[in-house]
């Protein structure tokens, strides 16, 4: 189908139809949903008749090839122009064979494994019926009291960049209309949502413009960049104003100066919810801003349906605005080659092939294997098959480990620990204890506990937040382990024998009383479907951990918000430590765990890095590089990292900035060396009148194993370059 | 002297003596000073001659008139044109008569009681000689970890500003070149240093243009319309620039868009860490950028004296900037007639007569009462004089009762509380023990408390931080009171006794293990030189507690930040609560204890508020009333306050406002009636496009004891307008 015939159709539209293409419901509303009986009170409920949701464009949640066929089937029989709904749905982290929630992605710092997952996701997806994936979720996060920093990849823009374009391409493919296997991805939620007041779900976000354009930007921008066809707005207010009514935000900046003409979606409720804001009087007024502002869809309120058609009519809205945005949602149908197949990939019988599949298990495992980060390991880890093991532990036998946003996953299909520990020591060995539930004691249970570990040589602890502890508003004002875990932890430390902790949350947490107590401590987060193979793979040693973190631990909840990249102060904390700095008085300025941290079952060493020249033009580049050996016994994983620091700006800068990573496998004694480029271009910076350049000056590298650590490498840029 | 004179020394200056006119030095560097012996190190250290002393134009932290005579007089002798030093010092709340901290000050909610303390302080500083203070600090605080919250009045922009004003009547009187009690004030930090990242002291200060001008810069603009002659740059940056270098900042906004014209001075070595936060690359490049910005007086750095001659010289900084500096310094010297005479107030024998004279310590008794706060009381007190009390803690007898920035002030000279307590029971009944010390458990002290407390009918725990757990760089991650003391709480309750806790800190406390335990809580905060009579006079029922909280203080720290006027979400927490809202899981979203927050010992009822009409334009005002009366039988001091929240805005708009307070005295029986007036000044605010104005509309004021309680009055505006 040409340009010409989705314009020709949108000629043939009414202005209400136009209007109605911009409303998406969830199923239940649908002629053709297994959720039958429900459509009266709903659609009651919000004010709308049969034919707006006749007339309707697309469909949130809809998954299963049977439903969505049925649905799309039923659409099309009364809908005039035949025009084919969009399925769209949360597809986050695996459909179902569920990966590692998106933080643990991120710690695996593998972005080919993150695009495959972001692929199977789309395979299963998509022979389900699904168009349209709401991923990636691509938000800076920097506070862990904040319940959804589970589904981003982490508090580095760099980081995150490199993980949006990889999950595009893997829910993408090269070619929509031709992959069928393929989804198109939803990059959210625009903008600035991972930065609440407070770490509380919903709450304002307020920054300069520098500061979102130099730090949370870049991750939605490099989505976009590698081809994401949606945006989804944030709940948020940016600058003060919610950004499903930001017009600044979305026209100025996401379609004029980005260039982006793909669809934008509010977040469910979002458009009506500047009602709650205070920025719309009524719904006529949320759905004047939200179209003005750029928002195409209107997901499951009705603000649009009820008004757009007179707020048209009375000259209030221009009706461009609304036939721009109606062509979009056509244009991607097309894309996607709906108007041909209206069911496009939905196939029952390759649903029952490609789901939960052997190799897709497979490389849900693998993932997971990336993505466990080993925090501390006195010698204990990892475990020998002939040792006696007690595994204690709320999450001992526990399914809950697909963590949120996993709603087509079934905790039923997962591995449990218990079971994966048993497929390495037949079931000999280990002796299994619950102790506690997550968040209260269970009678008997820590003296049965106590005796389950008696038997054993070792003990390893199962413990961590349930799923409904993160997610959306899901925030948590103390983010320790719940107290009766860290009585538990005591209790068997008194045994003297070894404890290991596999930890299974959403966030990071104090681990006071956790890292201090345990001798090995295994960050396992929600690690999906096949976590409990996974994580018996890594503390039996048939794997060997390579994850780093992400997003940094904070010595306590006092200390937030703290990451790596924080701009200098005045007044460094430098020793010796003097009185009138910047500093706590009760801990440390450094979190418990740096970003880029995590250990090995071996050792690598670094050798002096090398730098290529000690001056570059903008015209030329350096090369920082580094030789790594691995001088452990075992073959491992090494995620180096190359961070630069900008001496002097015109503005302040960061202590350091990632500017490149690279994962290297090393059989025991083999040395690689490793290089960086360094270009003019990774040294712009956002200027105080907001123009994104470079400066001549000095600046220094550190190659190294986490954001810490790496001798300084000095270098100068003789020349700037001013991007037109 | 007339304006000419000024320029006429001007113009007689060479550039040297310009530019070392613009150093400003501590005492130790001058001849004269009581310091002997330390010339010599320092000198050499800042790498200065004895001539670029006796060249410059002010001292800091010399006080005592006759230490102060002698500087000025070896100055006149060596210094060339004769011009005196300004004198100049921090007196934040007293000179040696020291009140409350400022953040208890603000509790008082008595601006006038504040004008006095000023003024008191004033007398005695400008009696030792001092000629400016820098003071007022009116930096909003909305994170109880920072340590200098307590030099802050508070949580409120409009009750800072109201504050900011009282103070700089205070300090400045009518007219400083004849009232030579008075000294010249010097507004600070400029702008928004209560806002530093993770609480800690001279982080990164980020926030949007809107969220500065909306709530952080109205106090420092209140006190600049009060005719504050000087202000302070802030340590933190403001929108990625320190404030020392910000040229938008300081050039642009203070004195071209406000028109500030007096003295401009960097804090304590502001201008040479400039470099530390990598905006200069050396001292040259931050002088250049310290006088282009604006700072006319570099405190304590020598970046100005080393090199800006030589910037003069290569043309690279315009000789009229440093004119214009030095021109702004002598005129506030002969606005302060120092040309005249330069010892000024300064006199040995009125500073025997005055300072810690009877009145100005009836006076700090008087703001003492006015700033503590009873948080909790469940009919402990007041208690009588022939109950036996137990006074158990580490404050019972502590002269720490200053707080800090009270440099002038003697613990030796502060009331403690044991000798207030003693006074109104002439010792009898009253049995003291210290329990603890402030965080460290003494030897057989818990026994020995326990011992004292049975003797007694009713325990009064005196507990707190010590003064240097807050003030500059004292920032706590842990807010709670420390755990020694928790425990001592615990352990006295066990004997069933009524326990009154009095509190003594600088930040608001997360009051868990304190609030829950005791029967009576009473906020002292420091209360200054006179705080053991002040607190003796409320406990024992003499006074009765009027203070009402000026800032939050939150439920845990993992809540902070936390304050009454934040910004409607578009999901609000209602009930019955749902799941996806803006919440914690684990604690409440409002503070333990909410702004405007306090108790008496009689209760006060409001009637049915009233409005003189629903609706106005911008040429008329309303009136909002309401009749308190006293239904309690002792008399007390009421703090009416009234607030307004604005329903739809064109950006988001807070719960609510502060818009008006009034104290007001009542006797048992007696009934007021309290008005505001609501004029459309007051709706207005700042837009998208940072217009400051009002919109028509819908608004809510609601009159009532604190920020959480009023029945709603609705109004509405008919017309707006809009500041030219």
């Amino acid at each position: 189908m040409t340009k010409n015939k989705v314009e020709a159709i949108l000629e043939e539209m009414t202005r209400e139809e136009k209007v109605d293409q911009l409303m998406q419901l969830a199923t239940l509303f649908y002629e053709g949903s297994r959720q039958k009986g429900k459509i009266t009170g709903p659609m009651e409920e919000m004010g709308i008749e049969l034919n707006t949701v006749h007339n309707s464009g697309s469909v949130l949640g809809g998954a299963g090839a049977e439903e969505v066929k049925s649905i799309q089937k039923a659409h099309l029989e009364k809908n005039r122009l035949g025009i084919p709904l969009l399925m769209m749905a949360d597809i986050i982290h695996g459909f179902k064979t569920i990966f590692p929630v998106p933080l643990a992605i991120g710690c695996s710092w593998d972005t080919d494994l993150a695009e495959m997952s972001a692929e199977i996701a789309a395979k299963e997806a998509s022979v389900s019926g699904v168009h349209v994936t709401f991923a990636p979720m691509v938000d800076l996060v920097r506070d862990p009291r904040w319940g959804r920093v589970m589904e981003s990849t982490g508090e580095d823009s760099f980081l995150n960049a490199s993980f949006a374009k990889a999950f595009v391409r893997g829910f993408q493919g090269e070619n929509l209309e031709t992959d069928m296997d393929r989804v198109a991805a939803c990059v959210k939620h625009f903008a600035a949502y991972g930065a609440p007041a407070g770490g509380r779900d919903y709450n304002t976000v307020d920054m300069s413009e520098r500061e979102l354009r130099e730090s949370y930007l870049p991750a939605y921008k490099a989505a976009l960049d590698e081809g994401c066809e949606m945006v989804m707005t944030a709940f948020n207010t940016v600058d003060s104003i919610p950004a499903s009514a930001n017009k600044k935000l979305m026209r100025h900046l996401l379609r004029d100066e980005w260039g982006f003409d793909g669809v934008i979606i509010s977040d469910w409720g979002a458009v009506k919810e500047t009602i709650a804001h205070g920025v719309a009087a009524d719904e006529a007024e949320a759905a004047q801003k939200a179209i003005e502002a750029g928002v195409d869809i209107e997901m499951m309120t009705t603000c649009y349906v009820k008004h757009l058609k007179r707020l048209v009519e009375e000259g209030k809205v221009d009706e461009h605005l609304l036939d721009d945005s109606v062509l979009r949602i056509l244009k991607l149908k097309e894309k996607l080659g709906l108007f041909e197949n209206p069911y496009r990939g939905a196939d029952e019988e390759k649903e029952k092939e490609l789901i939960l599949c052997e190799s897709h298990r497979q490389s849900a495992r693998e993932l997971a294997v990336k993505s466990c980060v080993l925090l501390k390991n006195e010698s204990v880890l990892p475990l020998h098959k002939e040792q006696k093991v007690a595994l204690i532990g709320p999450f001992a036998e526990s399914g809950d480990l697909l963590g949120p946003w996993s709603w087509q996953g079934s905790k039923e299909d997962a591995v449990k620990l218990s079971d994966g520990f048993k497929t390495k020591t037949k079931g000999e060995n280990l002796f299994i204890s619950r102790g506690c539930d997550i968040v209260t004691a269970l009678e008997g249970e820590f003296e049965k506990a106590v005796e389950t570990a008696r038997k054993a040589d070792v003990i390893v602890l199962a413990l961590g937040e349930h799923s409904k502890m993160s997610g959306e508003a899901k925030c948590r004002a103390d983010i320790r382990l719940p107290e009766v875990q860290l009585e538990l932890i005591k209790k068997l430390k008194e045994l003297g024998k070894p404890v290991s902790v596999i930890l299974f949350n959403g966030r990071p947490l104090d681990l006071h009383g956790v890292i201090d107590e345990a001798d090995a401590v295994l960050e396992a987060w929600y690690p999906g479907t096949e976590g409990g193979h996974a994580i018996a793979d890594l503390v039996y040693g048939d794997k060997n951990p390579s994850g780093k973190l992400s997003m940094s631990f904070p010595y306590s909840v006092g200390q937030v918000p703290v990451y790596y990249n924080a701009y200098t102060t005045g007044r460094p904390k430098l020793e010796p430590v003097t009185e009138y700095v910047s500093k706590y008085l009760d801990i440390p300025n450094e979190p418990l765990l740096q970003f880029g941290f995590g250990l090995s079952y071996t050792t690598f060493s670094y050798n002096e890095p090398q730098i290529s020249a000690d001056a570059f033009n903008s015209q030329e580049t350096l090369s920082a590089s580094v030789t790594v050996t691995n001088t452990g016994d075992v073959p491992g994983e090494e995620v180096v990292q190359f961070y630069v620091r900008d001496v002097t700006g015109e503005v302040v800068r960061p202590l350091k900035e990632l500017k490149g990573f690279k994962k290297m496998y090393l059989e025991p004694g083999q040395s690689e060396k490793v290089s960086f480029t360094v270009s003019e271009e990774m040294l712009r910076y956002h200027h105080s009148d907001l123009t994104f350049k470079s400066d001549p000056g000095e600046f220094v590298a550190f190659i190294g194993p986490d954001s810490n650590t790496g001798e300084p490498l000095n270098f100068s840029l003789t020349s700037s370059f001013q991007r037109v």
